[in-house]
Parts: structure tokens; sequence; C-alpha cells
């Protein structure tokens, strides 16, 4: 069902940015600037491209773009305001569904998070389970910022990685 | 009715990139970014934070910046899913009065000057007129693609500064 290389590289630019606009959350100038590298030779050089594109912004606009994430089971999530990407996300870590001891924790944790470092904490739902998000959360809030405003990049990008994989073909699941 | 200074630097980043995230056009991570350096000492400060955040994107930045843009009286502005921003100024230059020929004139220079830079005519079109638009990109799609670059980001930053002025009390408008 997902594009193959050579489909995704045929595509004009507005078309590329209305599929692949929201790999990184709300950063549609990240996929729009990527399509400037085109052609891309597999799944692996598009993903690259754009991790590329995020080590070389200036650390305010890595900042940037940890800013432009939601709070995991936080007010988008309660106002039905996330991008469906995370809504999924967040539903499939079990962040829709916290009793209200998880939650009340979860929401002092994200502020106490966001007051420590002037962005939110990041984690890439898919790959992790509630409990392990409540303990990293704890553990991450301990981190000096420059540390944590790695980990968080770290995390946009496995985010990324899955997101490209629900629409580009890569070379692990293409068996040629 | 706008905010002062104070009270735009007083303000945590969630409630700055809700009101400030459009001043570039679905370039969130722009304002985001540009929070870090707060307090701004008066308007001017904030817009030339902006401004200098995007001089030191790489080329395929600007160009990114440059494909979040919607074509004028192009097909969001016909399917309704121009940002108000967007839909504001495109109608206060007359983008969604457009006679037949007016308008097959502007969808063919859109599609000409796409196919030709690989990204959209940007204009600040609270600055100009229909006939005025029509001249320009007529005009424009001439240009090389480094001076088109650059000229689409000069207008972004007209744009830029005109959405700021509806939101926070500028010096020129602040009889102290």
């Amino acid at each position: 069902m997902n594009m193959d290389i050579a489909a995704v590289n045929a595509l004009p630019y507005e078309d590329f940015v209305n599929i692949f606009g929201n790999v990184v959350e709300k950063c549609p100038i990240i996929t729009a600037a990527v399509w400037s590298r085109r052609p891309f030779v597999n799944f692996t050089a598009l993903e690259a491209a754009i991790s590329e594109f995020i080590d070389e912004l200036p650390e305010s606009g890595k900042e940037g773009i940890l800013r432009c994430h939601p709070d995991l089971a936080g007010r988008d999530l309660h106002g039905g305001t996330l991008t469906r990407e995370s809504r999924e996300e967040q539903a499939g870590a079990g962040m829709d569904a916290l009793n209200s001891v998880e939650a009340s924790n979860m929401a002092r944790l994200n502020e106490e998070y966001k007051e420590r470092f002037g962005f939110p904490f990041v984690i890439c739902a898919r790959m992790t389970d509630k409990a392990n998000i409540l303990r990293q959360l704890s553990e991450r809030c301990r981190n000096e910022r420059a540390v944590e405003r790695a980990r968080g990049i770290e995390e946009v990008k496995k985010i990324c990685r899955l997101r490209l994989q629900a629409l580009v073909v890569s070379e692990a699941s293409n068996k040629l």
C-alpha cells in the first residue's frame, strides 16, 4: 500500500508537502525544504535528508521543533485538537485511558518538565507504554537542558521514522 | 487592543506559539524557536529575531518556507482551506473576485512560476492590488531562481511584519 521511492520522487512539491508535511509534528517547512534534495535513492536517504536538516538548525530551531509538539495526555488530547498522527500515537500508548492517579501524575510532571526546560517532554509513544512513559518523564526532568534538548530531538527522529514507514516502502520491508 | 511587548514577553511558549505561530505562514517552528530569544525590548526586536532566524536557514529551508505558502487565487482559496490570515489578505487584494480572464491568467502564470522555480509565487498582497499582482507575477517568472528565492523571502518578511502589527503594539503606533 505504501509508495515506493520512485513515486515519492515524482511528486510535485505540493503533493509531497501534503503527504509528508507532518512527519515532524507541525513542521511542514522541514518536509518542504527536503523536497529540494530529491531524488532520494531509497527510504533511508529520505529519512537522512530530514535528519540532516534538523541537525543543521541552530539550537533555538531544535527547541522550536520540540515546542511544536503537544503534551502527552494534555489539553490537545482532551480538547480533540491533536493532529491525526499524534492522536493515534498517544492512544496506542494508552494516554487516552489514564486512571486518575496516572492522569494527575502526568499533568504534574509535564508542568514540571516544561517549567524547567521551556519545551515539552517528547517521547516516541509507539515504541513504549504508559508505565515507561511516566518513568521516563520523571527521570528526564532531572537532566540538564542541553542533554534533554538532544534527547527530545532523538525522539522526534524516531517518531519521524515511524510516520515515514507508514507512507513509504522502506528497505527493511522491501524484499527485492 | 494589541498586546504590548511586556505582555508578549510574559507569555509561556504554548501561548506564544498559539498567538504568533502563523506570522510566517504554516511555520510555527519559527515562532517557537524565537521564543528562546525573549525578552524582546520592543516590536522591532521581535520582528528582527524572526527575520534573523529565517536568514540563518540554509537555502533549502528558505525554499521550504516559500513552499508552505498557498497559491494566490489557487485551490486553497477555492477549497476554503486557506489559513485565516491568508484568506483575509487574498480577499483584501481582490483574489477572491477575479473575472474569468484574470482567473485564467493567474492560474496559468502560477503554474509557469512553480514549474520554473519549484516554489510558489509569494507577494505581500496587503501592500498591493490585483493588477499589480498579475504584473509582478508575469515579470518575476523571468528572474533567476536565486533572485526569486530571495525576493520571495523579502515578501514573507513583509507579510510577517503586517501580521505582527495586527497583534503587538509597534513603535510606529506607540506614542509614548
